[in-house]
């Protein structure tokens, strides 16, 4: 592969994504989906017709789908831009707001992409040590001069950084973008989407991965100024025109209108988040304070590789990342009541095996 | 939005798709998509209980769609990779193989992606003229010290080049890839898949959107030896792992193996190909000689220009290109049998005024 390979390739440093083993029937509490099906209104709007129109091109202005989400959040359409996944929108902005003299900053604990995304950009990146406590202090990137990436709350520990922080930084250099993944927003914390009607150079990321039960359907958008979203459109039409189907298109549109079921699944995630927490306290472990739809969470009784074996070794699949600072830590999705009671249960006896 | 944007992101050149009007009902002959619905298979595998599983990823390794792919091409599935339409296929193959040291050369006349993705990863490109009557002169190509790639047929033009053609380019330098796009492939040419199992260097990419009828549910896809594949999925793992939506991902299986019908829709288009050029080389016009799902014709009567414009005035759609050498010439897809007579009778008219 090395002789045929671009020398940009060869510095790539891929993602990995969560394991989807095909060998038997698993809890999948590994890669953050929702245990709850797409919304009712969603299995009405993919009819065998839509499937008939699929020889035709979608639209690669994405209207129905970015008026929806305009709509949705308060916005106009000219401050929004959708793709394939919010992982594809990141990568554009990356690229848009990330170069020569653009260098980044993100957190050393954070989604994992930011760094396979610096690489494949060849971007220069500042990595910031979280907190001892996992908190992201905010003082440390306010001089940072170039584009900041936080995710919020943060991908691995579930952690919010406070909108107070966020506004600081924002009005810290006007200049300076200041992008907000909210892969994991609207589990017990806010959007900070109408904050982009204040702040010209603040993005906002989200996907329908976790929160509108829609990840094998891949739609994610950003919501900013229309000098932010113009810049992210310039990266989409570099490199994918066509780049959301048809389909999730008009799925995505069915599960933003559909208010109820999004906000009883939301709530749903919080109060089994509530209980699985209580009882992994209970069984004596640490767990960081999440607003996110998974957990992370160590025990002193088990090391985090062991923990994730164990599990495994029941049918239950959690995630887990041999790396400093995170070694001894457990990242689990919040599932449904039922898979959440064998989780805590198969953790009870792997306790009682550690002890024994 | 100058002040935000990244040198990189200020420099790239952004494709222009084709107009997507919504003002009226136009006879789309514009994008090159399929007059006809997708195969019966595909409408009987995206059920509404497959919507129901939306909530969970799609398959990152793409395995029933690769497998699928594998088979019908006589490969393994260690030799396919598959993307979001074959245009995030190619740009993945522009960065695997194009970058510091591996300049890429491709015609001045061809999918105007090429140009895009070049600069989108900044790859120094070598744009080499079509000969007089727009065929590739493979000669031109055969000291290059890069990447090559060529749409055959090729884009815009429809024009296939010859297989011996392409193996003497493959075989000139083993150490060069060869990227062969075959977007058009189908429409009475044999694709050159099967050639990659001889050349380690030949990376044949295909879309389901013509010749599978599935534009909409964008599904592209490489075939190669299992180095440029692997290549490939390094950059494909670096940008957006989770590619390929679920339902894109049965759709495009069950289109694959629909063999009956792929056949029958392509040899419809070749028929209805050969009816439209008869009769506008009848009206007076020159029409290159098409492999494709589309043709490129011009005539004296009516400039290339003149005759988009009165063709969109009584509600036809294709597309012109405002640019050197091509100006005289439309493009136009193969519709329906209906449509292209409805596209005849209004070239003969507007030829008629012309006269006048």
């Amino acid at each position: 592969m090395a002789n045929f390979l671009s020398p940009e390739a060869l510095r790539l440093k891929p993602y990995t994504p969560g394991e989807q083993p095909r060998d038997q029937q698993y809890i999948k509490l590994n890669t953050n989906e929702s245990p709850f099906p797409p919304s009712p209104k969603v299995l009405e709007v993919v009819t065998t017709a839509q499937v008939g129109l699929l020889n035709l091109y979608s639209d690669p202005t994405c209207k129905v789908l970015e008026d929806a989400i305009a709509e949705c959040y308060g916005v106009e359409p000219k401050n929004v831009t959708s793709g394939n996944g919010s992982d594809e929108v990141l990568a554009f902005a990356f690229r848009a707001f990330g170069g020569e003299g653009k260098p980044m900053a993100y957190p050393d604990i954070t989604y994992g992409c930011y760094k396979t995304w610096t690489a494949l950009f060849g971007i220069e990146s500042k990595v910031i040590p979280l907190q001892e406590d996992f908190t992201i202090d905010v003082e440390e990137y306010m001089d940072f001069p170039g584009t900041i990436v936080l995710a919020n709350p943060n991908a691995l520990t579930g952690i919010l950084l406070p909108q107070e922080a966020i506004r600081r930084l924002l009005e810290a250099d006007p200049g300076r973008v200041l992008i907000i993944d909210e892969a994991y927003a609207h589990f017990g914390a806010e959007s900070l989407a109408p904050l982009t009607r204040e702040y010209d150079n603040l993005l906002v990321v989200q996907t329908m991965s976790k929160n509108r039960n829609l990840a094998g359907a891949r739609v994610g958008y950003a919501i900013g100024s229309a000098e932010l979203i113009a810049a992210v459109n310039r990266v989409k039409y570099s490199f994918n025109p066509y780049n959301v189907n048809r389909l999730s298109l008009i799925a995505g549109k069915a599960a933003l209108e559909d208010k109820d079921y999004f906000q009883q699944c939301c709530k749903a995630i919080c109060d089994i988040r509530a209980w699985t927490v209580r009882e992994l306290e209970a069984l004596g472990f640490t767990v960081l304070p999440s607003y996110a739809n998974f957990i992370f969470a160590k025990s002193d009784a088990v090391s985090g590789g062991d923990l994730y074996t164990k599990l495994r070794q029941r049918g239950i699949l959690v995630r887990w990342f041999d790396s400093d600072r995170i070694r001894p830590f457990v990242r689990i999705t919040i599932g449904s009541q039922t898979q959440m009671e064998a989780l805590v249960a198969a953790v009870g006896e792997i306790l009682k095996e550690a002890e024994a």
